[in-house]
């Protein structure tokens, strides 16, 4: 197997890489370890972090990076350098939501945590899904250059660890983007991926 | 002009935009506002954000998809899909090295800043410096590829906003990153870019 995947038995950074992968056909190891393991496994990567990705033999970080290059492959990065700038920029909104509940999700303080929990819930997020739902519904039922790209992979890959992250289904008052994840999840190797991969946050 | 960079009066994110522009010798209006106005600009904005990037009349957002496009248009972003993979790998470990500055210089609640403090200085700081100095050292005094690419560009144009967050200068103990900004700043276009750009962080 040329691909070897190693992250936290979850779904969160890595999806995107294990949705790619399955996408492309690919035969990979899905290499999860328990977090207790982490203080002994962190100091052995390249960055201290994971997802960390394989391909024969090259240890990669950089889960973004490493899915964009995998898409390339896929077919799914644009046609040319003008629609892949629009899926890089699709993805990073969609990174900004994620960090946004990240920020929110791990504070270590408590009050501080607190602090953001109203703009979080009554703005941000909002925010940014009526954003997603007017941009899918202009685009075709995708985010972005009015056909299926990583873009849209990545929103679908991530929605679980987001919706964690927030306590609550984002998705529950938007349509389009529940339509848009019904198809990602029919895609028959996405399909397929998901009915066998452990069953996790 | 075709490109028209809307953003704070600030290096910070858009200054890898300028840096691409000017090393591409685009005429680009930069276009900068002060931050009283920015509640009157901030809804009109994509996703409420700058730099923002109008590119024959297209408002964009998302700094580093922009930067990436441009640096695909300058010869600066890999010969194949496997150097551009690693240029983007290293333009996203710097930015968690800018994220981790960030979260600490922009931290609303002073106790949580003051916490993050010296985890920041004493651990984070010096773990991406050491990295980043040993990746450099290792691959011809560039960040990676062991030629010019965009992530020494980004590098170099963000270095004036770090260490304002840093409090000081990051690059002082670590001559080959040194080298390498001397030798990003003597590219004539840069050169010419940063002796005429406003006198700011």
């Amino acid at each position: 197997m040329p691909y070897k995947v190693t992250y936290f038995n979850v779904t969160a950074l890595a999806e995107p890489i294990r949705f790619l992968l399955s996408y492309l056909n690919e035969d990979f190891e899905d290499n999860r370890f328990e977090r207790e393991l982490w203080p002994t496994l962190k100091p052995n990567m390249p960055f201290g972090k994971v997802p960390i990705v394989e391909i024969d033999g090259k240890v990669l970080n950089q889960s973004t990076a490493i899915t964009r290059y995998l898409a390339k492959k896929a077919g799914l990065a644009g046609k040319d350098d003008w629609e892949s700038l629009l899926i890089d920029i699709s993805v990073d909104n969609i990174h900004d939501l994620r960090q946004a509940l990240a920020s929110y999700s791990y504070d270590p303080d408590e009050e501080s945590k607190q602090k953001k929990y109203d703009p979080l819930i009554k703005e941000t997020i909002p925010f940014y899904m009526k954003k997603f739902e007017s941009i899918v519904t202009e685009n075709n039922g995708y985010f972005v250059n009015g056909k299926l790209s990583w873009a849209d992979l990545f929103f679908v890959s991530i929605m679980d660890y987001l919706n964690y992250m927030a306590g609550f289904d984002l998705l529950k008052e938007y349509p389009k983007l529940q339509a848009l994840k019904a198809s990602v999840v029919a895609i028959p190797q996405i399909k397929a991926w998901i009915a066998k991969r452990p069953n996790t946050i």
